[in-house]
């Protein structure tokens, strides 16, 4: 899926919000337990309840792992399910990969070719050859990691590294690799004030941006500092989304959240002249 | 698996090979096609014969991930072999895996719950809090990369961060995390003159040495640089042993570079007084 589609998306349903897909059996709503593949239709009744208020869904991987064979079928289901019925909203393989060129290409052709995810979070700790081949492929995007949300990234992330934070030598590095306009960024939103900073680095580039809600980062802050003219944000939302409600009601609460969300970026859109 | 076993594993065969289980089904001999499960019979074949000379097995997730479901029935069989007939054989999940929290949670659980080894691999760009959740396991490691053997390593992990190379900055805070002596470490084997450097640093702890073959590393220099009085090492080799030959003499082949392989290393363990 090219980017000006996502903007098309984005205008359409004055949004520029992601739903994390981070699926925990143990608070999927206990009236699904009947279900044959709970986890495939949990999903599904949130991707049902929330894609008229979201522009992008983001499954979280690890959740799925962790379920092995049996989270891998539902993974497999749920993209299916997405590329079938919503092939204009944006998704986001959360998977952290990485690594020397032969292999990246392989973790690319999973998520790319055998998936069929519009984009992959990449870790840039082992640098160009091992990022460049998720940039390979037209229409596909991989979104790297330069500050994150969570305590730990101040531990390398902000080091001075030859005079500047690591997270801005990896922005710097990586807009020389090749087919760079093929990449797109993981910002927290609890860094909310360096991404005045941030956007000043890359100005055009689209932003992925987890940490609001549970992790406590300000959709408003967010908004201020980090739109530009052609939105250049997708915002994410998890946990505050997906188990707002535990009840039966789960996707119907859901729903209101991501409807909360999306009026409150209506406004932010319109106020910077997306619209 | 605790460490001390491994060690004994290491005496008793002389070797600290580990084999990588690279497993590209374009490069797997032909007489295998007609087998229901390609990749596992090759697995299991190459472990079988490989196992007299070899102290771990490294199979690499991204080759499993690129055919899904298949793959990763494949890896689970793997898995279920190499836990069932080579107990005392050491596995790493080459996962390069790391997220927030709640999610490096997850990660663990999939690769030491579900499909149950020794060992991942794990990127450090996230710090602490996306660490410390692999080191929460009695008898299970997570092995930090710091220097890799890839072209791009010199991107983020040589710049000079508040005085010292990256790499040692990870080294240096690594050391300080909850449980800390359930690390291990990865040392591209294209870097042995830093290893010298890197084992007075860490001179105690494991190091998990991928490139030798394929990538150029060179063994001796491996061995003389960063043995230490435990052994202290582990050596991989993939392609250089799994496709050795594409023949259907592919195991027997395989078997002979790896005994070659282990040859070299009684001899350089010998010298260091191991034995």
């Amino acid at each position: 899926m090219m980017q000006q589609l996502l903007l098309k998306e984005i205008k359409r349903k004055k949004s520029f919000l992601c739903v994390g897909l981070d699926v925990d059996k143990d608070q999927i709503p206990l009236d699904l337990n009947d279900e044959p593949d709970i986890i495939f239709n949990f999903c599904k009744r949130i991707i049902m309840a929330t894609a008229p208020y979201c522009v992008a869904y983001k499954p979280n991987i690890a959740f799925f792992e962790a379920y092995g064979l049996e989270g891998w079928k539902s993974l497999e289901k749920v993209m299916g399910f997405l590329n079938k019925e919503y092939p204009e909203i944006f998704t986001i393989a959360d998977a952290k990969r990485s690594d020397i060129g032969n292999t990246s290409k392989r973790y690319a052709k999973a998520f790319f070719e055998y998936l069929d995810f519009d984009s992959v979070t990449i870790a840039p700790y082992m640098g160009k050859d091992s990022v460049e081949p998720f940039l390979e492929y037209k229409g596909k995007y991989a979104i790297l990691l330069i500050l994150t949300s969570n305590e730990g990234a101040s531990d390398f992330q902000l080091l001075n590294a030859d005079g500047k934070p690591l997270y801005e030598r990896v922005i710097e590095q990586s807009k020389k690799w090749k087919n760079a306009d093929r990449l797109m960024y993981v910002v927290g939103a609890t860094r909310s004030k360096t991404l005045i900073k941030i956007r000043k680095l890359i100005p055009d580039s689209t932003l992925l941006i987890p940490g609001v809600g549970a992790q406590g980062g300000s959709l408003q802050e967010v908004s201020v500092n980090g739109l530009n003219d052609t939105c250049g944000l997708l915002v994410n939302s998890s946990r505050g989304i997906i188990y707002a409600s535990t009840g039966s009601d789960f996707d119907l609460v859901a729903a209101n959240v991501a409807k909360d969300l999306q009026k409150q970026m209506a406004f932010y859109l319109d106020k910077k002249g997306v619209l």
